[in-house]
């Protein structure tokens, strides 16, 4: 059941990298909502690999089939499965990865978890696993877009290893983001952030960034304490992601550094609205939504395939060394940004969801 | 549900700042396993108001009653229900909040997701109600000894307001962190705190904080993916605590500055196990613990309620200013630290059993 | 986790026999309804022991006390702890089940399973877990009225041993039900199943019993295929009662007698609904109700404990006899009525909060 | 996620009638079980339609494809997706269910609940949702054997219409089941359901049944008390089937009509173990099993879609009549009797998993 997630709208995804193929079930989808393939391969064709040459070059098309829950152009409210094959995949060129441990992979934990692994392209551990969250979450985001015609799940790469960059997330627009290759709307970030790329790539070496989302015209009120904060959720969301280390919501570790007299965001009526002056809480209070754009930031490390020799050991415990072949992203950001907006699509979407089981009595 | 944690140790908590008590029910705890209050009570008492002079002065003993689930001394398998009555209570300590929202606290994201809040001491967003997950977490932690002896888990304040420490998270003691009021085990640093936290508080404000926690003897192979990874888990627990911001596992945000050949952790075979020479991955590879130490680190805010005068709204949506009076921790990272160490065995334990379910088959 | 019950409406019952008492917690209760313990106390007064002279004389008064959850005489939407204290336990009366197995009671088989158990009136497995589940029950019935104020969940007792009886169940009513000490509201069969009751007890033997029950006003729409269909899970919730030995709904096993021609409800259009002139289905069509009465059976053995002496074994492993001693009841099902009713509030009450979550978009 | 059934091994169905295909995604499957197709695929040929001639005559050889979870004839301890497509499916036939709902089927409740179905061969009510549960319950088989070598699931037609059967749970064999198509091992009562059932659909109609099961070889201590009942997730399982209406175990409904004297089943030492002389527990006591034969019934009404004229309303809600066309079993038992097997399965599987997870301490 580790491969489920949510509660109302529940998905679950499964698919190793090199086997039948990847794919998603979606339990729990409201009834009518018209849904077609076409809502969903845009988004899988900015997560595909081979989409520009700071990624990995693979050769996927990606492309979904919905094989349920939808019935002349519109949702059942039963299951939607959603499928996409494997095509290329090359086991020869992950044959060293049967034998040797990727330092800093899950070929380890995985083997000593489970006491077996497909080897083969990182197997269930692979960033294709992600194909179903991606697919899941262009589902939530039209289900959200039909309950609040103002919601926009916007993210975008922030910084690529020591490269940051200056973005307003009270005004980014998704075609800012997808202006280039990188993924970030600051334009010349962008261009020095691909540059690096591209050099670590050729020393055979990776790098690491940062992602961050904001969620606009999200309304107040989302969010399931104590537990199922909306924070908590999505930080599980996020952590649930490969080669993420850090998730912060509003001011985050910067702002453990400040007075509460600096830190809260004072109250004021705004067309009648109860609105906050300034936006350190990123949003969420007490872990409910109030109203203002949700704002979060998620670490990736750098990636851990790479062509340099490292120090590690074989499955039979002896010593060696490995230069990992095979085909990877020098840096996880680029293609990660939908993945993390569809995983905010996917959290936000079930919250959504409870709160109009709970909030069932007139006020 | 949402105030249900966990899987197959799974706790229940309930309970209002003002009210009848606090409480957890825990369903799931193997059967005889020796326990009394005795073996909850410590870990109470570290949390519990009144504690020291850095702390909030509410006056509460927090004793308290196994009503359940326990025969002659130990586990039955049944539900445990453990209550702590609430007894200081002063409801017109509070009267204020019945009509004010106190910036950055929950009192407005309440009031817009329910229509309705118990503004007695902040009600369900006390951190009165981490009474119960302490006390499931003493449970948890006795679970935890007796399926992996070697087992430690401790918790630490690192950061207070722009106060640093240097602490080594591979020999601190629970007695090093229990030595000072603020639970640094870096005594200079703990000095440093505590004088800055009493005298915040004698300016009406509040400053944030960073804990920092380690689990040693952590076995291999715990940890679900892919929605389930160890970090995942943690990552929703600490952002389901009150007043946190953030969460960073391993290199976390630093990591991100790093190329992949610097921060990936090399192999070696120490004593027939594999180990790692380093340990950027904080005891986590793709999800699940790989025998390191597991090590994160979570932000807190500063505290929301402040004495200072602040600008906020009332309920009927006038503007208006609140300058709060009740009892509250200038610094809440000191109590915090019990719970963060609640938290982290809850979920290990609750891993620890999933992977008993999963692992059955002979290797 | 096996002690928590619903989807949306959670409960989490705990509480021995014989200990600090029994209670629940009820998690996803909707804000803003009127609730205090007078709601709860009619209902647990109906299943108290001690209440009239043909059920077991133990003398506990069950008065609940609601400990959170609540404020001001409205739910708060958090989780509302419900707690009657255990009064009469007197765990010398049990003495002999610490060494000996009762036979088809839970004594072996509690002992098989967790390797421990409370002796003292049967511990985990008493009737008296059940007060937790009528408390809920009544906070159900209370959600659902509001939310449908036509319905009507009622439960009466069908048959005693081979006593049979005649009740309408379009018409039947709560006051003909409660009207004589075995709920059956038939009154000449009532007056049989009293006297056939007090027979046996006087002979230190038991009777079984059938117990109907009826949802009038239930609306069209409830019930959630393919696993959480309605009767599905109206049946996990009567198997889930102590003695229960089956579940049918509408024509039952009966029905597998009849051909398709004789067994199908015909439509007709009434007042411009859709309704059915037979209701053979027992308003469910599909795992979803369709708006007629949903009708249902329930088995409920003969009470294991009996004062005639027995062959059984004892913990050691030894051949042995017994004839209890303790209070018990010589037939569950007059009790059981308030049980029953109250399970039935918590399937339709989690049914009707589902629907509200999946049928959000326009139709 | 009405369409996720099951804790610990959880499996998901997916897909209409009509369609892509239909399938399961199972999660929680331990690694390291031998498995293929090879193993799935008898049982799949067992439910699949057009396999004798008193079953529909639809056309699919519902040929299975594992998609992931299995490497190298071992699994992976990650999801296992199985699929197989729909071949023959003819939606012409099913088109007046477009405009007409067919008496006591599911089409009406579908429109109330969903707003929009799939009219086509009914859609997600249709019992080719079953094959995924299949499919599935064969996993649960292998796992089960793997942990209990001994235990043995076995289901067969104890009645059809009127015609009942004389069968002995405890010695009766596979080879008997499959030895006729009805799968009654009573061949003299076989012959005569075989023949009712040619005779009623030649009629244009249809007839009910009752399939009895047992567990030869269940271990003592599986069931979760107090809402985790064995029988009552076996309940829930059976309700859960196109056509059910009823359940019993042990004794049932006939059980009722004893004493406790002669109800209770007699404990006695059988080489160290403890046993029971007579069985009208079904195995199971306080809703745990005993390690005896666990027997259960349950009642299937006749098929709804019948030839003969009925009267019905439209979706416009104007009256009419309707002899349905499309293919359909005359008598639904002969093919659930693999289904039925396949819940039982995955109920015991998935408490076999739990009690593991539960006993884990030293007894």
């Amino acid at each position: 059941m580790a491969s489920t997630f949510g509660t109302l709208l529940r998905i679950s995804t499964w698919g190793e990298s090199h086997g039948g193929g990847v794919g998603v079930v979606i339990d729990g989808c409201p009834p009518r909502l018209p849904l077609s393939e076409a809502d969903i391969q845009p988004d899988l064709d900015r997560r595909r690999p081979g989409q520009s040459d700071i990624v990995t070059p693979r050769k996927e098309e990606d492309t979904c089939t919905i094989l349920s829950g939808v019935f002349r152009g519109v949702t059942l409210g039963t299951p939607i499965s959603i499928m996409v094959r494997n095509a290329d995949a090359r086991p020869e060129a992950y044959r060293e990865m049967e034998t040797h441990f990727r330092p800093s992979h899950a070929d380890y934990t995985y083997q000593a978890k489970y006491g077996v692994r497909n080897w083969e392209g990182g197997g269930r551990s692979s960033a294709r696993e992600t194909i179903g969250r991606v697919a899941a979450g262009a589902v939530a985001k039209k289900i959200l877009r039909a309950l609040y015609p103002e919601i926009e799940i916007l993210a975008w790469v922030s910084t690529v290893h020591d490269i940051g960059s200056s973005v307003d997330a009270a005004v980014v627009t998704a075609r800012d983001i997808e202006a280039n290759a990188v993924r970030c709307p600051d334009p010349a970030a962008a261009t020095l952030m691909i540059e690096r790329i591209k050099q670590v790539r050729g020393e055979g070496d990776s790098v690491g960034g940062v992602i961050e989302a904001v969620v606009r015209g999200c309304p107040a009120g989302l969010g399931e304490p104590v537990f199922d904060r909306l924070e908590a959720d999505l930080a599980k969301a996020m952590l649930s992601l490969p080669a993420t280390k850090g998730f912060e919501i509003g001011s985050g570790f910067g702002g453990t550094r400040l007075r509460g007299s600096e830190h809260n965001d004072p109250y004021q009526m705004e067309d009648g609205k109860v609105r906050t002056t300034s936006n350190r809480s990123g949003g969420v209070q007490g872990g409910i939504s109030n109203g203002e754009h949700v704002t979060f930031r998620i670490a990736f490390k750098p990636t851990a395939t790479i062509a340099k020799n490292q120090d590690t050991v074989t499955v039979e415990g002896n010593v060696s060394t490995l230069a990992a072949r095979g085909r990877h992203d020098p840096c996880v950001v680029p293609r990660a940004v939908p993945i993390v907006e569809a995983m905010t699509a996917l959290v936000l979407c079930d919250h959504a969801l409870r709160q109009r089981a709970l909030d069932v009595l007139p006020r």
